[in-house]
């Protein structure tokens, strides 16, 4: 997701303590931001950030760190968490291409909701699911690696169904149509209001590889 | 696919050259009935045979063998047959359960096209892509396991999605329209014409296993 400019969102991201500023620290001691032994739970491309935010509410035995590229749009995030104290809920303004640089082997789990689909054939290396980024996430997952991908991009969804079982992940869990089944426990993010509003079936895959 | 009784079908298929009658004499040697090594494709459930027939017509070097449970059905396939002398196409009436006594790694390929979806989850040890028949398939196979399913059952299709990886098959192509692709190989059965017309997507998937 890419917002024009909002003014003061630098400074905003670079105040708020909410976000993690010395990155490379606690490569491989998150916890020690979160001073508990919890599960660890990131989201890459958080974008607006009510996904994360909503689950770090829901989870409060489990760390959230949401990941988002641009400030203009973290920033967004950090001001639904006005007035907010959530002691589990962390956020890094980031590349995801830099994930392995920021984590290593202290991930339970991965969403990745409504990433990119970067449609163009010679653009398929950067989708958050090719090669290059499993390769990536091998390295930062804790144990098991387990993914949990929501989208309502058909081509997307059917690269990741390749690229993920090629690379040796089972499907665990899989819909065609996430609002056709019992939702009690699904958090929508804003894209995925946008585009169910517009009756476009939302997909979603849930992963593993042990 | 059940049809009501017809009258004399019992008959024509004992009379069908087209139809192996002998069945465990040849298993392990199918190519003994074909007198040929061409690769053997197998289709469990081939209905009245329409993709099968149009199969065996396009690719002369290849030998295919269908599956059909009900004489009354396959009869069917045997008028649609009348007049061609197709060297490259076998029958079989049989359940499917029984696929493992009558094959012994000699398949290349084995397609499911809108098979029963049985949808209690009760019955699920029934569907044809349940462990219980990827089980079977493994004996079955020549060394590669290689399947090609078409179905417009989406809780059948996302079920075959979760047994396929869990069992070790990756997903090498899939689509959730086929319609929208590029159909200049695809052969329809007639359930697929009759399910197309009505708008409903097709699904399909081809998955490997080593």
């Amino acid at each position: 997701m890419r917002l024009k400019h909002v003014k003061g969102a630098k400074e905003k991201v670079e105040n708020s303590n909410y976000v993690i500023h010395n990155k490379a620290h606690y490569k491989g001691n998150m916890n020690n931001l979160f001073l508990n032994d919890h599960p660890l739970y990131v989201e890459i491309g958080m974008g607006k950030g009510k996904f994360i935010i909503e689950n770090a509410k829901r989870y409060p035995h489990i760390n959230f760190i949401g990941i988002e590229k641009y400030d203009s749009v973290l920033v967004r995030a950090l001001e639904t968490l006005e007035g907010e104290n959530l002691s589990n809920l962390k956020m890094l303004c980031m590349d995801a291409r830099e994930i392995d640089q920021l984590f290593y082997r202290e991930i339970d789990m991965i969403y990745l909701n409504f990433s990119d689909p970067w449609p163009k054939d010679r653009h398929a290396k950067r989708r958050l699911t090719s090669d290059i980024f499993l390769k990536k996430y091998d390295l930062i997952f804790r144990k098991n690696k387990h993914i949990i991908m929501k989208t309502d991009n058909r081509h997307l969804f059917e690269y990741s169904l390749k690229t993920f079982t090629k690379y040796g992940y089972y499907i665990k869990n899989i819909t065609l149509n996430l609002y056709d089944e019992n939702l009690l426990d699904n958090i929508a993010t804003e894209y995925e209001e946008k585009f169910h509003s517009r009756g476009c079936p939302i997909y979603q895959v849930e992963v593993l590889k042990e």
